[in-house]
């Protein structure tokens, strides 16, 4: 493949975040393997139209099938609500296409066994939108953890709170929908713990959950009850993990957190030192080493800089920070390097489908009020 | 009781921070109920006596049950390992003595329950050393919920994590031991956690925990596996957590957390805001609410002041931070007037059995794996 | 003018900022007047070739006049090194192009005065790239305060600190020469100081400065002293100031303070209340009313959401962080609604002139060791 | 003198200080010259004989000069308003006593000139209660200056900032007036600053200072102007500072800075790193270095623990902080040390009246506007 040819499906918050990775990845990284911005779809043709001009696509449609068929497409991306992931995939590779996908695969653990089953048969390539992996902070975390700076793993804590939904008088959406949003805080939210937790923890063997719904109903969007409804979809989701490797862990996750913005928190807890990340800082790591004299120790706030890559690509500046939209920019970066054979991609839809086991355990684990392995 | 005497055993870390409190209260306070230092004990004639002669007690002994058996002393203050609190505070109860006990009460649950209904029995006072709970920020939180601040009480998480034994090289102690520590990261350090819970969020129901040693074998003082042995307390101690309101929250405890030096932190999340504190930062309150200019929204970092009661008596500088020794100068000022009858005293031995309930309700979840109602 | 046509001289670290802003503030922002990039320029033919390609220009060249003298250039970009604004900023006023200029403006006030004069006598619109003014926190700032949210102001306080030559060991550069770099921590750092508190406090009406070189000599980049030479910009520069509405401040610059990335923190000092600011947190503005219950004073840290315009249009995340980039792009953006008619252009090159005079009556003052009325 | 007889005279909110300190010294650091609490005075007898009770002191007065006069006493310990220091100082050191004295010395610099001759003359030892330099973090900022941790001082920068009289509306008093005052923000807040740089820097040569009272009228506390006064002192003190080392510095200090509340906060900036403190933060100091691998660096929070002196004879728990209150134990140990020829006093009349001198340069500089050698 000499050059790459996009496809993306969605221009909301996501397929425009993903725009403007596409349109800054050249100038930015410029030595990657050329884009082509060919088609994309949104529901109407004002939308299609207006998003195809500003985000520099060549064609658009208003028939998401246009984008799988187009056949200067290479790769699909899809950023869709979450309950047209598994339609969308599945068509994509049916056509022979590699998928880029937003997170989660599905609504169901079985969309994801499907999902990843499909790519693994039609040989294509996959990469799931896990965009917070793609942190430089995050990439430093795992080569220190890799070069022993704070010796063996042996505790976990992971955090992922926000306040979107913490409003009680926030009236009924698709969000407390199952059949639309799938899950809350364990499917939407704690899967970027997940991911996180495997790329820098390793595997999770077990769960003990428990989830649960604190604004159980909501108003209509005229403020009474009858027009509401009640709510499915999680508000909270705490777990206990059992790493492969026998670390212990915990996991918190919450859409109803005041206060909390974008609080995807995390600790590694080493037999020499600590690690902690928080996503709204996310220009900085804390790291804590048993190392030296006792008299200096502390935790030390590293600000990202050039040294940590690829942070100099985005900004030769130390402590310049980089932000959430660059996340995505160093994630085409990946794509893009991966579609064209030069490294393997991840997370994939077979590490997509290991978190997606988590998380179903979780929910399972919460409902059965037991141990779950997954 | 026109005044208080009393007759402390136990003269190290805790019996010193004791002693200072004693020593201040009068001065710090002013209007206090007098106290009598009267006697104290320690296991060395060397030490009882210098201990006495610096801490201004009136008497010494080398035999704790001469400070039970001492007719001027009105309460025994237990500061000795946790091993032993059990039959002293059995002693002082029988001789009909008020007693002012370190948490936690003792090694097992039987003796919290045993403890309890002796005090019950015998009509006699009691107090736990529960000191973190009389921080003016941690008093400034109650009141903040009690005033509805941050609405109705949604979430709770707790954290205690030190890092005294993170050091895998460190050598068999006492602490390693059962019949000598009790337990670890949970019955010493999480009971702090359970009592900010019940103070502020209310009684736990039900938990579900896993508790573990990662460092399970420990080297002798001379270095030597022989002489080391098998670690039978735990390092890390995690929890989810029910309260009876319907509240779900999680805790988690280490002694293994390289870093932490007094991380006693929670999060308080409310249907309107958040409350969040951290003992490093022990004067420092963070508050979170949904209020006016949302342009303006953010947590607050609201410094202790003398605002904040009692603050003021111990300096009348806002921002001039009090220390941990001050906590325990609330406590004996609590201390004295419950036992003059002015106030009622909590954490007292049923609130202190309330705690272990849920301590060793987590240990034997654990255990078996599965929900336990306390 | 119904689309923009740039012309960019230079490619290095901020002209990279500019391609990266041009390319990503249509897919951005929507809602934009078109831009056309029609050629940039740097010195051999490699690089202008290359980052032609890599920033979508249309043509380059070797030699930038070719940048001013062409006709579907509307506005030419200067990112060169400072000693080179001026006669390329000069040089396009006379082409009648208008100039969207890197700041400093020059190296000496007479550059500044000419450059502004020439702007005024052509007609032309200006623009300095003073790109932290462009910041939605600054922005918010600017809002609190124009709302009264901190009374009238008393006093301001404000840092610029970084590390880059912090090292004494560092060898002897073009950053050292008062032909090439004009000044160091003052003029180069200090001048976004002066136009943050222009911006936000108003203008400074006298200085009393105090500048010097710490490192006064470096060795040359083979290691020895010989090949170095005497450093001529200045380490550091520490100003009182008066402003013309009587407030009083300080600024601090520093090219040598170790640990310090891109700390541009200042202070506004109000009466009743205070707004603090720090760059390497740029997504957060601290923020203490004296309003309300005095027991729940505090700052406040407001963390960048879509409520402060036009963070929304970048990400629509609350609490997503921005980075350093996107601030070129909010630029970019006042850029072209300045030129086709939409606003009014700030800071342009009389802005740029009254923060000059600030500057060079900065270091005026530090030579006559008096106060200097700017 | 094996033992230390002490005369308290005032009993407001440092005398109160100061009795909690006598009455601490012992039980905390145990081998200490003993103490003997004499007699103290206050104005009324009704404050002196509740404080004696209170304090623990064997006699009381309400006329200061019993407290001079008393054979028993070997040190008096002056905590009233800074006007009176001058005479009670004379009169305690004619009287041959030592002199334990609260910051600042007097009203003018004739005051301190005075106060250390006949102190030099009479051989008496002094102290000053600059408490905030006996925290064992600045101690310890001092021992890693002087063990090269951070290379040579290239730099200085000090800020104290409260918000005490920030409110234009707190009515006229004892502290708007240079006769019962002396100063304002300068002579009664930066003066602690000017002791941290002269023990953490060396000695300043020059200042060039800048003092404004922003609310120079105030009303009476009945409200109206008519009862109400000019303020005579200032609110704001601004300098820029010179090291008889050549390192510059700056100062700035406000008693109208609204949120702070004991913003007592320094840099140290050195030629391989800094060190910053905070007094709002007093456990915590921030250490950077240019050592070891770029990719680990940043600032590290060091917090307070037993191995930075004397922290562990406070508590002996890492990270379980220490107060302000704490401080004042710890010159008072440095005190009775000092006395019993243990080690020499600092900072004495001697360090105080360099302090002074500063202090009053920069009162002279800003009137006279020009640079001034102390």
């Amino acid at each position: 493949m000499a050059s790459v040819g996009i496809g993306l499906i969605g221009t909301g918050y996501m397929g425009k975040c993903h725009a403007l990775a596409y349109n800054a990845v050249g100038p930015t990284f410029g030595d990657v393997p050329e884009l082509r911005l060919e088609i994309l779809a949104d529901r109407t043709d004002e939308i299609a139209s207006q998003r195809s001009a500003e985000f520099r696509f060549a064609r658009h449609s208003t028939d998401w099938r246009d984008v799988v068929a187009d056949p200067k497409v290479d790769v699909v991306a899809i950023t869709t609500p979450n309950a047209l992931h598994r339609e969308m995939a599945l068509a994509a590779i049916d056509a022979g296409k590699h998928v880029y996908c937003e997170k989660p695969m599905g609504l169901s653990l079985q969309d994801a066994i499907d999902m990843a089953e499909a790519a693994r048969r039609a040989g294509v390539k996959t990469l799931i939108g896990y965009n917070y992996l793609h942190n430089p902070a995050v990439l430093h975390a795992k080569a220190l953890i890799d070069d022993g700076a704070i010796g063996r793993i042996v505790g976990f804590r992971g955090f992922f709170d926000e306040d979107y939904l913490a409003d009680p008088d926030l009236p009924y959406s698709w969000r407390c929908r199952v059949d639309e949003a799938g899950t809350g805080a364990l499917g939407d939210m704690a899967c970027h713990l997940v991911s996180i937790a495997h790329f820098l923890v390793g595997p999770i063997a077990a769960v003990m959950g428990d989830i649960h719904t604190e604004h159980d109903h909501r108003v209509g969007t005229d403020g009474s009850a009858q027009s509401g409804g009640a709510v499915e979809t999680e508000d909270l989701a705490h777990a206990l993990l059992r790493f492969r490797s026998g670390v212990r862990g915990t996991l918190a996750s919450s859409r109803i957190a005041w206060g909390r913005k974008n609080h995807l928190a995390w600790e590694i807890h080493g037999s020499t030192g600590m690690i902690t990340f928080d996503q709204e800082q996310m220009n900085e790591l804390m790291l804590f080493r048993n190392d030296g004299d006792p008299a200096r120790h502390g935790f030390t706030r590293i600000l990202s800089a050039p040294v940590h890559r690829p942070f100099g690509q985005i900004t030769s500046g130390s402590g310049h920070s980089i932000g959430f939209n660059d996340l995505k920019i160093v994630e085409v970066v990946h794509l893009l390097r991966g579609l064209t054979g030069q490294q393997d991609l991840h997370p994939d839809f077979e590490d997509g489908l290991a978190i997606e086991r988590v998380i179903h355990g979780i929910a399972r684990s919460s409902v059965d009020q037991r141990w779950v392995e997954v």
